[in-house]
Protein backbone atom coordinates (compact mmCIF):
# COMPACT_ATOMS: atom_id res chain seq x y z
CA UNK A 1 0.00 0.00 0.00
CA UNK A 2 0.94 3.55 -0.39
CA UNK A 3 0.37 6.32 1.23
CA UNK A 4 0.55 10.15 -0.18
CA UNK A 5 0.03 13.15 1.46
CA UNK A 6 -1.38 16.27 -0.51
CA UNK A 7 -0.71 20.07 0.50
CA UNK A 8 -3.48 22.32 -0.75
CA UNK A 9 -2.96 25.98 0.17
CA UNK A 10 -4.56 29.17 -1.24
CA UNK A 11 -2.72 30.77 -4.16
CA UNK A 12 -1.02 33.71 -2.90
CA UNK A 13 -3.19 37.05 -3.72
CA UNK A 14 -6.14 34.60 -2.80
CA UNK A 15 -8.19 36.05 -0.35
CA UNK A 16 -8.85 33.42 2.97
CA UNK A 17 -11.46 34.14 5.31
CA UNK A 18 -11.17 31.74 7.52
CA UNK A 19 -7.69 32.75 7.85
CA UNK A 20 -8.54 36.65 8.78
CA UNK A 21 -11.10 35.41 10.74
CA UNK A 22 -8.74 32.76 13.10
CA UNK A 23 -6.58 35.28 13.16
CA UNK A 24 -8.85 37.83 14.33
CA UNK A 25 -10.09 35.46 16.85
CA UNK A 26 -6.49 34.24 18.32
CA UNK A 27 -5.70 38.48 19.06
CA UNK A 28 -9.16 38.13 20.71
CA UNK A 29 -7.81 35.56 22.84
CA UNK A 30 -4.31 37.31 23.78
CA UNK A 31 -2.39 35.45 21.82
CA UNK A 32 0.06 38.54 20.20
CA UNK A 33 2.13 38.99 17.83
CA UNK A 34 0.59 36.66 14.82
CA UNK A 35 1.22 38.46 11.23
CA UNK A 36 -1.05 35.75 9.45
CA UNK A 37 -3.33 32.86 9.46
CA UNK A 38 -3.74 31.10 5.80
CA UNK A 39 -5.89 27.69 6.61
CA UNK A 40 -5.48 24.94 3.76
CA UNK A 41 -5.91 21.35 3.26
CA UNK A 42 -4.21 18.12 4.29
CA UNK A 43 -5.20 15.18 2.52
CA UNK A 44 -3.99 11.78 3.30
CA UNK A 45 -4.55 9.04 0.73
CA UNK A 46 -4.36 5.31 0.61
CA UNK A 47 -3.79 3.57 -2.33
CA UNK A 48 -2.64 0.65 -4.02
CA UNK A 49 0.67 0.27 -5.16
CA UNK A 50 -0.14 0.72 -8.27
CA UNK A 51 -1.28 4.22 -7.96
CA UNK A 52 1.49 6.61 -8.45
CA UNK A 53 2.04 10.16 -8.18
CA UNK A 54 1.08 11.51 -11.54
CA UNK A 55 -1.98 9.71 -11.20
CA UNK A 56 -2.53 11.76 -8.05
CA UNK A 57 -1.77 14.99 -9.19
CA UNK A 58 -4.40 13.52 -12.05
CA UNK A 59 -6.73 13.17 -8.94
CA UNK A 60 -6.07 17.06 -7.47
CA UNK A 61 -6.56 18.82 -10.62
CA UNK A 62 -9.62 17.12 -11.19
CA UNK A 63 -10.88 16.60 -7.84
CA UNK A 64 -9.20 17.47 -4.72
CA UNK A 65 -8.05 20.78 -5.51
CA UNK A 66 -9.23 23.60 -7.38
CA UNK A 67 -6.42 24.99 -9.40
CA UNK A 68 -7.76 28.09 -10.30
CA UNK A 69 -7.14 29.33 -6.79
CA UNK A 70 -5.19 26.35 -4.93
CA UNK A 71 -2.07 25.55 -5.50
CA UNK A 72 -1.26 21.71 -4.75
CA UNK A 73 1.72 19.74 -3.41
CA UNK A 74 2.19 15.66 -3.29
CA UNK A 75 4.65 13.93 -0.79
CA UNK A 76 4.66 10.38 -1.07
CA UNK A 77 5.02 8.96 2.73
CA UNK A 78 7.95 6.33 2.78
CA UNK A 79 6.96 4.52 5.88
CA UNK A 80 6.24 0.87 6.03
CA UNK A 81 2.66 -0.14 5.94
CA UNK B 1 9.50 36.71 11.48
CA UNK B 2 9.04 33.18 12.08
CA UNK B 3 6.50 30.66 10.22
CA UNK B 4 5.17 27.42 11.41
CA UNK B 5 2.85 24.89 9.60
CA UNK B 6 0.42 23.22 11.53
CA UNK B 7 -0.98 19.68 10.16
CA UNK B 8 -4.42 18.64 11.71
CA UNK B 9 -6.03 15.69 11.32
CA UNK B 10 -8.97 13.90 12.78
CA UNK B 11 -8.10 11.33 15.06
CA UNK B 12 -8.41 7.58 14.46
CA UNK B 13 -11.46 6.30 14.98
CA UNK B 14 -13.50 9.23 14.34
CA UNK B 15 -15.33 9.86 10.90
CA UNK B 16 -14.40 12.44 8.22
CA UNK B 17 -17.77 12.63 5.98
CA UNK B 18 -15.54 14.59 3.20
CA UNK B 19 -13.14 12.34 2.93
CA UNK B 20 -15.40 9.39 2.15
CA UNK B 21 -16.97 11.51 -0.23
CA UNK B 22 -14.13 12.54 -1.98
CA UNK B 23 -12.99 8.77 -1.66
CA UNK B 24 -16.54 7.80 -3.80
CA UNK B 25 -16.23 10.95 -6.12
CA UNK B 26 -12.78 9.59 -7.02
CA UNK B 27 -14.41 6.28 -7.89
CA UNK B 28 -17.13 7.97 -9.93
CA UNK B 29 -14.41 9.14 -12.12
CA UNK B 30 -12.66 5.60 -12.41
CA UNK B 31 -9.56 6.35 -10.21
CA UNK B 32 -8.70 3.01 -8.70
CA UNK B 33 -7.07 1.58 -6.30
CA UNK B 34 -8.02 4.66 -3.68
CA UNK B 35 -8.19 3.14 0.19
CA UNK B 36 -9.31 5.48 1.55
CA UNK B 37 -9.15 9.71 1.66
CA UNK B 38 -8.89 11.34 4.97
CA UNK B 39 -9.36 15.69 4.93
CA UNK B 40 -7.34 17.05 7.52
CA UNK B 41 -6.20 20.83 7.34
CA UNK B 42 -2.78 22.70 7.11
CA UNK B 43 -2.37 26.20 8.24
CA UNK B 44 0.09 28.32 8.01
CA UNK B 45 0.99 30.85 10.32
CA UNK B 46 3.72 33.69 10.30
CA UNK B 47 4.06 35.27 13.67
CA UNK B 48 6.88 37.67 15.64
CA UNK B 49 9.93 36.50 16.51
CA UNK B 50 8.75 36.11 19.94
CA UNK B 51 6.23 33.56 19.32
CA UNK B 52 7.59 30.22 20.12
CA UNK B 53 6.18 26.65 19.17
CA UNK B 54 4.36 26.53 22.90
CA UNK B 55 2.51 29.50 22.10
CA UNK B 56 1.49 27.81 18.94
CA UNK B 57 0.45 24.93 20.60
CA UNK B 58 -1.16 26.74 23.02
CA UNK B 59 -2.96 28.64 20.14
CA UNK B 60 -3.94 24.86 18.48
CA UNK B 61 -5.31 23.82 22.11
CA UNK B 62 -7.49 26.70 22.46
CA UNK B 63 -8.84 27.64 18.67
CA UNK B 64 -7.19 26.35 15.67
CA UNK B 65 -7.85 22.55 16.50
CA UNK B 66 -10.43 20.51 18.76
CA UNK B 67 -8.04 18.47 20.70
CA UNK B 68 -11.27 16.41 21.69
CA UNK B 69 -11.36 14.79 17.92
CA UNK B 70 -8.50 16.07 15.98
CA UNK B 71 -4.21 15.67 16.55
CA UNK B 72 -2.11 18.40 15.41
CA UNK B 73 1.37 18.62 14.41
CA UNK B 74 3.29 21.65 14.68
CA UNK B 75 6.07 22.43 12.53
CA UNK B 76 8.90 25.22 12.40
CA UNK B 77 9.35 26.67 9.01
CA UNK B 78 12.73 27.51 9.01
CA UNK B 79 12.85 29.19 5.71
CA UNK B 80 14.43 32.58 5.79
CA UNK B 81 11.77 35.45 5.46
Amino acid sequence: MKRYRIYITAKQGIFDPAGVTAQEALANLDFAGVQSVRIGKLIELQANNDVNVEAVERMCQKLLANPIIEDFQIEEDEADL
